[in-house]
């Protein structure tokens, strides 16, 4: 069974993959929850066991999205003339009828609810291996603060990707927030290529630590040797790590200290994404991190979300054959691998589909 | 003369029809009532005597929409620069000049009003014959209580046909208003074919009379034998009726009652609807009986909108080339044969137009 | 190089044009002011002479508007990654690196600032002359009351041109305001050519002055001489003049007044324009003048907004396919010269670009 047809050149984003579609906490049991992602409008549930399941959220009978029926046990009744589904897509009941059409299966996609996040598998379930769904200790072990929230983004998600692969845009971007704390733009970023992913590495040596780090760690001017450093893991999650080390470290001090941030991006269609951020430290592990966590991204990331839909909304107005201007520097070397990356990727996946092997 | 060109594919609707465009009442004397029809915009209004006359909603001069001028006698006034405009939409004066230029009339259409509905025929007026425009007893004639009302539907005017040839739709769509009173989902009823007309037919035998009929009629728990017919007369026009037989009537006890309703339809546009819902009775002839019909109809339709609306959505989300899967059952024989009783119209139709017999 | 490719065919307007982008009056010292012209993002601002500049609103880099970052001094930082612009277009500073990637340059539009507009050329900087940029001594000089004003309208500009070339609107469109005030409607204005420019004349001979031109003139019932003249100066501009002459001035009494006009018209989309009114008196030259001059434009020119807006909507609805009907008179004179002469002027432009001229 072929999922996928021929490419909209629109969409850049592979359909073999695992996508974060929701947190683990926001599908409630009981609950239709209708997300669309990679174009596809999706609905989620759990069964009666909590195990999440994705339908495709339209009734194969007359349209009717499932999200606007009614769950019962494992089964979607249709709010128009109650066709029941079960969590595989199969149609099990028609009211005015003994027997279902066979034709009358919806596509169900693969789901994986690994806390904080459930995960699905757009593309050909043959391909899905529930093994390389990630887990991240950090957002679930004991030891470690941390936070995350969706944030919807009208732009294309590699606009987002290529954001938090060049962090040079501080200064500007987040003038009074993050940019106040650091001399990003100073900074011409190598990116480090390890296992085929894009990086990039900043050092701030021998310097205070900046509030944003130091504000729940309290170590005041005391000198630190500072390493950020991030990886586009995938199409589907950017993760990146503040190393802290402090130069001189007091006996019996505690020396090194992590703050960890998630960027992971699910496209909704080519013009949006959704946006979920994370963060984590393994220090000052309170009931306030939470809050921390969220006071800064709210500002932070709002403006972001600002910068990345105004050049969207000017890409569009333009039209998809405009030739607009594009000018890279050096800054710009971990995006432009990215995009690379994902080319190759999505030449694999046409590849692989136009082989006959889907 | 020719007035409709090549068909759009989109536009699955017979111009060479009468279709309800108002209600006799909401049409004043003296009033510019603006409406879209089949895609075209039109001017309604009554002249001296109170005929109801229609125009095409646009000047020929410089294209201001003839709904914002002024009706003098029977004449419109443009709003922009006077040309005026007789009801047979030829141009009758130019104010900066004696005469007229011959190209500057605008298409008037035949309409009829027939309380309680104005018909306009939107095609050939050549084969408008005011004769086959319909008049409905009961929404006239003495011994009746009734009411109808206008609603505005973003979908296709078929997916209202195709609702209410299933009600078994009622259950579900309607589960705490009219899926309350029956045992519809459990129908599979058989269309019955009488003068090429599309029918339904459901039996309620020996039950006690459901609320919504049983209400005013007082009859409590005595059993009744209750048939429920429509019959999808035209695109425009749907008429259902319940016939209530009561088992044992006491001696000189009325035995049998009607209850009428009719589901007027008028495409606006491809992917909208005018919907004119009636409904009448032969029993409980009272002043109020029209506040309990749109009771009725003010929950029980506005809950069928919100789902003819969210298919059209989803639809027009795909796309026109989307090939979305559509599965169907034996409940739906009633409408599918709708379906192919419309496009045998439509097709005769364009083979009559290509035949230059227009 | 050549600045402006193939002709949409929607875009009836030359570019190798001058047109009013401001009044001189909003564009303050140290702001940056985005408006679209003829389908292009400008951003606007003064340098530190107070020299107004013009440059793309949108950054070479990775495309955000430059109208979203900063102005220091005479140079545009992105709000976005910092790069910094010049007046000229230059990329003058790239943050992380040392040098600057030429093709990182920026389009420049020559801007001329004659109050009470500023101007900008949009078309090929070489055949911008500034001495071409009209001035108004009506609009600057003593002895003169005037104001000036913007006002958006969502309808193509040549329908606001067209309807200032016929004033046989003002009893219709302008019942209640100007058309109250003259009988413009009994005129079939003959146009009169004078510099390959598309004029009208309307002569009120011999007749009180109506109220517009009267409140503060202060004339009553005596007799007057009026003549109305307007001129199609270019498609940016179109200037109308009133002459009052008092028909028996008493002895040392000033017996003629002039009344200006002016209606700037520059294009935003296919779709919309900006429009900025002007009026001018040389008589009663006090501080009331310019609330008098906005009362008249905030109501008349309100209703001129409406009804091309009407029109413009219903003709996008029709696509851009349709054949929309079209009847001429002889008031339209004017206005279809008008059309000719801008024919002619967009042939002309894309000649000279066909030429390789530019």
């Amino acid at each position: 069974m072929v999922y996928v047809e021929m490419r909209n050149p629109e969409e850049n984003y592979p359909f073999d993959h695992w996508w974060v579609i929701a947190t683990s906490e926001e599908l409630g049991q009981g609950q239709l929850l209708p997300r669309k992602v990679l174009g596809m409008d999706v609905v989620l549930f759990r069964q009666d066991d909590g195990t999440a399941a994705a339908l495709v959220d339209r009734c194969s009978h007359r349209g009717l999205p499932l999200s606007m029926g009614a769950l019962e046990g494992n089964r979607i009744t249709c709010g128009y003339h109650g066709f029941q589904f079960d969590p595989t897509g199969t149609l099990v009941a028609v009211p005015t009828q003994p027997n279902c059409p066979r034709k009358g299966s919806v596509r169900a996609f693969p789901v994986v609810d690994k806390a904080p996040y459930i995960w699905i598998w757009t593309g050909d379930p043959a391909l899905a291996n529930a093994d390389d769904v990630p887990v991240y200790p950090w957002l679930r072990e004991p030891g470690w603060a941390w936070a995350t929230e969706r944030i919807h983004v009208a732009a294309n998600y590699m606009l987002l990707k290529e954001n938090v692969l060049d962090l040079t845009h501080f200064p500007f971007a987040h003038k009074s927030t993050l940019g106040a704390i650091d001399s990003y733009a100073n900074y011409s970023p190598p990116p480090v290529l390890g296992d085929d992913r894009v990086c990039y590495r900043n050092e701030f040596l021998n310097q205070p630590l900046s509030p944003v780090y130091n504000d729940d760690l309290g170590l005041g001017d005391r000198l630190t040797d500072r390493v950020d450093e991030g990886v586009s893991v995938s199409p589907a999650v950017h993760i990146a790590k503040v190393s802290i080390r402090i130069k001189e470290p007091r006996p019996g001090e505690k020396a090194e200290y992590a703050f960890m941030f998630h960027h992971m991006t699910t496209p909704e269609t080519p013009r949006s994404h959704h946006y979920w951020w994370a963060m984590a430290r393994d220090y000052a592990v309170n009931d306030k991190a939470a809050a921390y966590f969220k006071s800064i991204a709210h500002v932070a990331f709002a403006e972001d979300k600002v910068i990345l839909e105004a050049i969207q909304k000017r890409n569009d107005e333009a039209g998809p054959g405009a030739n607009l201007q594009e000018v890279s520097v050096v800054a710009d070397r971990a995006g432009l691998m990215a995009r690379r990356q994902l080319q190759a990727l999505l030449d694999a996946e046409d590849r692989r589909r136009a082989g006959g092997t889907v």
